[in-house]
C-alpha cells in the first residue's frame, strides 16, 4: 500500500507544528465534514470512499524519508519531527455508511481527535471522499437516465489519473454501473469488466469481414462487434450479420452490436429493424461517444434501440461539475472535558457551518419513505413514541410534524480510539444498499435537472445553540 | 512504484489475446496519439506526463496475481496468458520533449512495436498524458491571467483522486505555478510547497489576535496571516496590523496576508491601503477562493491589489474543460518489412487520421518566431537551403512560403527496441523550457478566449498519401 501520509497540504504541518511549539497540540476537538451543493447539481450526493478513508487512516505513518523530506524544509522544528515519528491515529471517526445518500449541510463524517491528528488528516479525507462520492453520484444519474439499461463505466483514457480512473470505476459500479472496461479496477475491487474489441482491430485485417469473422473465431461465446469503423449500414451491420449467421451455423448465438459515432437514434432503430429481419432478436445494442446522462435521456425519450450504453469521459471526470465541494470545518474544541462548541461566521448564511458534535437521523413515515433528515447534537435523542415537530432553520415557521414514523441515525463508528471499524463489504452489497435507499426517496429528488429539495432540518438543541452562538459574536 | 500493467482497457486483452490466436500478434504496426482540440478550448497544449509514460512502460509485467486475475475471466488462453508472463515493451517511441507546446492534430507520441504490445499500452498512455497535459495547459493559462504575479496550486482536497492531485501538482508547475500546498507532490518532485494557516487555526483560539501572535511567534520569519475569519476590514486586518507590529518591534518582518471570501477587488485595495498607511509595504496580498483564469483576468483589468495568487479546485480539475481528448490510433501496419498505411475514414473529416510513420518540425522564422508546424512522413526532409512553401490541407490554395527560416523536429526517441531514452530533468528545467516556447508564439495564440488558430499543415508526401488512400476507400 502506498504511503499517503504526506498528502496533505503544507498548512497542515505547520498549523500541527504551530499547535505542538504552543502545547497544544493534544487538545481533543471536533471537525465535521460535509459539502454545501449536491454532487453534479443534482436533488442527493451518495458518499462513497468512506473504504479507501479507512485504509488512509490505517496507514498513516511518517516513514524516515517522509521526515528528512519536511526536515529539508526548514519550518518545522527537531522536537515536531521527532514527535511525528510515532504519528497515530488515537481518535474517533463517526462516519455514514458506504454508499449512504447524503444532502447538503448534513455531517457526513465527523472526527474527534487530538487537533494535531484531526489538522493532519483534513485534506486526504477530502480528496478520497469528494471524488468517489462525486462519480457515485454522477453514475447513479446516468443509470437514472438509462432506465435500467445497463450503463459500462468507459473513461479511463480520459480519467484525470491512474486513481481517477480506478477508484472512479469503483464508485460508478457503486452508484450503479453494471461494470467497467478498467481492468486493473476490475481486479481491485471484484467489480465486473467489460470490453470486446476497437476500431484498431478492425482496421488491422485488410476487411472488415475477415475482422469481424476472426474476433468470431476467437470468441464464438461472447461476440460482439464494432460496426462503425467504415460505414455502420452499408458495411458494418451487413458484415457483422453474415458472422453472426456462421455462428449460428456452428451452434452459437451472437452478443450484439456496438456503435460509437453518428446519430445513435436513427443507426440504432436501423439496425435493429435489419437484425431483427436476419432473425436476430434481443441482441445488445451498445452506444457509446461522450454520452452523458442529458443525451441518454434525450434518446430514451425520442425513442433508441440502444439497450446498453458505454459511458466514458462524462462519467469519469462528472464533466458538467468536476467536482465535489466538500469541506472540513472546526465545529468543537474540549476544555477540562467540557466540548467549546465552534463556529465560522461569514456574511454569507449558506457558508456558517452548524457548532458542536453531531449525528443525523433520517426519518421515514408509516410506508418507509423517507421524509426528512435531522441534524442533532450527538446526546440528543427522539422518542419515537410521540409525535416529532421539526422545522426549517431559517424560515422557522414552516413546520411539519410525523406521527407514525421512524428513524435510523446515519452514523456508523469507523474509528473508535484508534481503532478501525469499518466492516469490509464486497461492492454488490454496497451497490444493493444504495438502491435499497433510493427507493425510499420520491423521484422528485432523482429528478435530473430542477429536482425538489429534500428536507434537512437542525434539532431544536442544535438550532438554539448555533442561534446563541450567532448572538454572541461581536463582529460581521 | 506501483504496477500498472492492468491498467488498461478489457478490450485491450481481448484484442491482444484474439490477434495472439490468429498468431498476428508480433506484427509491427505504428500508432499516434493526437488530439483533436487544445486543452481548455485554448490555442495551445503543453504536453506534460511523457516523463510517467516512460516510468509506466519500464514497469510493465505481468504478476503472478494479475495472471490468475486475467484467467478468473475465462476469456484468455492458456497459451496468451503463458506468452504474457515474458511480457517487455521492446518497441520504438517517439514523443515530443516534456513540456513541448503542441497543437491540434499532430502526432505527439507515435509508437512502432509489435501489435499486442502497442494495444496494451494505449490506455494509461493516454490516461497520463491526458491529464497532466490538461493540467499543464489550464496552470498555464492561469498563470498568463495573472501577468507575473506568483500563482500557487492549492487544489488537493478538490482533485479527483491522489494521483489527480500530485500529478496534478506537477503539471500545474511545470505550467507554471511557482508551488503547491501538496506535501507529497512537493517531496516526489522537487517541487515548492507552499502554505501558512487556516481558519481552524484561528477559531481554535479565543480571539483572533492570539491567534495572529501564536502563529507570528512559531514563524517570524515567515509570517502569513489569513485574515477573513470573522471580518476583514473591521477584525482581520487590525489584528494583524497589531501582531505585525509585534514582529517589527522584534526585528522581523512581516510576510502578508491572505483573503479567502468576500469581493477580493475592494477589499484588496481597502487592505493595502492600511498596510501603507500603517508602514507596510510591499506585502504579499494572497487571494483565494474557487480563482480561475477569467476571475483572475477581470480582476487584473479591474485594478485589484492582489499580487499572489491562491488557485484551487477550478485549476487542479481544469474545471471547464476537465478532459483533453487525446486519442491513439492506428496509422500503419508492416508485411514484409513494408508499412502499409492505415486511416480510419468517417463522416465527419475531423476525425479521419493522418496515415503512415510521421514526424513534425515546427517552423522559425529568421526571429526566432514560430509560423507554423508540418507534419511529414517520417523519411521526408526539409531542404533549408531553399524555399519552403506549405499549404492548407484543406482550402489548398492556401499557401506560405518561407524563404529565411529554421525548423526544428519535436519529436524525440523515448524508447528504441525497447530501452528507454527518457533523459530525467528537474522540474525548473522543464517549466524554463515551456517559457523559452511560449515567447516563441505570438500573444494572439494565448488570448482566454477566441484564441488565433496556429497552422498545422501536410507535408506534400503526407498530403498525397491521405489523398489516394481516401479515393481509394469505398464505402463513406
Amino acid at each position: 500500500m502506498r504511503n499517503l501520509t504526506l498528502l496533505t497540504d503544507l498548512y497542515q504541518l505547520t498549523m500541527m507544528n504551530g499547535y505542538y511549539e504552543k502545547n497544544i497540540h493534544e487538545d481533543i476537538v471536533v471537525f465535521d465534514m460535509f459539502f454545501r451543493k449536491n454532487a453534479c447539481d443534482g436533488g442527493y450526493t451518495i458518499i462513497c470512499g468512506i473504504e479507501q478513508l479507512a485504509e488512509y487512516i490505517n496507514n498513516l505513518h511518517f516513514s524516515d524519508d517522509d521526515l528528512d523530506y519536511l526536515r529539508s524544509l526548514n519550518l518545522f522544528s527537531e522536537g515536531f519531527l521527532n514527535f511525528l515519528k510515532d504519528f497515530k491515529f488515537t481518535g474517533d471517526i463517526y462516519a455514514v455508511e458506504e454508499g449512504t445518500v447524503m444532502f447538503p449541510g448534513e455531517p457526513i463524517i465527523t472526527v474527534k481527535a487530538p487537533l494535531y491528528q484531526a489538522q493532519l488528516i483534513e485534506t486526504a479525507l477530502l480528496t478520497i471522499v469528494n471524488f468517489q462520492s462525486l462519480i457515485a453520484t454522477k453514475a447513479s444519474r446516468v443509470c437514472y437516465a438509462a432506465q435500467g439499461d445497463p450503463v459500462l463505466e468507459f473513461g479511463l483514457r480520459r480519467a484525470q489519473g491512474p486513481d481517477a480512473g480506478t477508484y472512479g470505476a469503483r464508485a460508478a459500479v457503486i452508484g450503479g454501473c453494471a461494470g467497467t472496461a478498467n481492468v486493473l479496477a476490475g481486479k481491485m475491487f471484484d467489480i465486473p469488466v467489460v470490453g470486446t474489441h476497437a476500431h484498431s482491430w478492425v482496421q488491422k485485417f485488410d476487411t472488415e469481414l475477415e475482422a469481424f469473422q476472426a474476433y468470431a473465431d476467437v470468441y464464438p461465446d461472447n461476440c460482439l462487434l464494432l460496426i462503425d469503423t467504415y460505414n455502420v449500414l452499408k458495411s458494418g451491420l451487413p458484415n457483422a450479420i453474415k458472422v453472426f449467421d456462421n455462428l449460428r451455423a456452428k451452434g452459437y448465438e451472437p452478443n450484439g452490436i456496438r456503435i460509437d459515432s453518428g446519430d445513435l437514434q436513427y443507426l440504432s432503430n436501423e439496425v435493429k429493424k435489419e437484425l431483427e429481419k436476419a432473425g436476430y432478436h434481443n441482441l445488445k445494442i451498445t452506444a457509446s461517444n461522450d454520452l452523458d446522462e442529458y443525451i441518454i435521456s434525450d434518446l430514451k425519450s425520442s425513442g433508441t434501440a440502444v439497450n446498453s450504453w458505454g459511458v466514458g469521459t462524462k462519467l469519469i471526470t462528472s464533466a458538467e461539475a468536476p467536482s465535489l465541494g466538500g469541506v472540513y470545518k472546526l465545529a468543537g474544541s474540549y476544555k477540562d472535558n467540557e466540548l467549546i462548541p465552534k463556529i465560522k461566521v461569514s456574511e454569507d448564511p449558506e457558508k456558517i457551518n452548524n457548532p458542536g458534535y453531531k449525528k443525523v437521523v433520517r426519518i421515514f413515515d408509516k410506508d418507509n419513505v423517507a421524509q426528512a433528515d435531522l441534524i442533532m447534537l450527538k446526546d440528543e435523542a427522539i422518542d419515537t413514541t410521540k409525535p416529532l415537530t421539526i422545522f426549517h432553520p431559517t424560515y422557522t415557521w414552516k413546520k411539519s410534524t410525523f406521527e407514525d414514523y421512524t428513524v435510523k441515525e446515519l452514523h456508523k463508528p469507523l474509528f473508535i480510539d484508534g481503532e478501525c471499524k469499518y466492516e469490509y463489504k464486497p461492492i454488490n452489497e454496497i451497490k444493493a444498499y444504495v438502491n435499497s435507499q433510493l427507493e425510499t426517496f420520491w423521484d422528485s429528488y432523482k429528478r435530473l435537472t430542477s429536482p425538489k429539495k429534500y428536507k434537512v432540518d437542525l434539532s431544536k438543541g442544535l438550532w438554539n445553540l448555533k442561534t446563541d452562538l450567532l448572538a454572541s459574536k461581536k463582529v460581521f
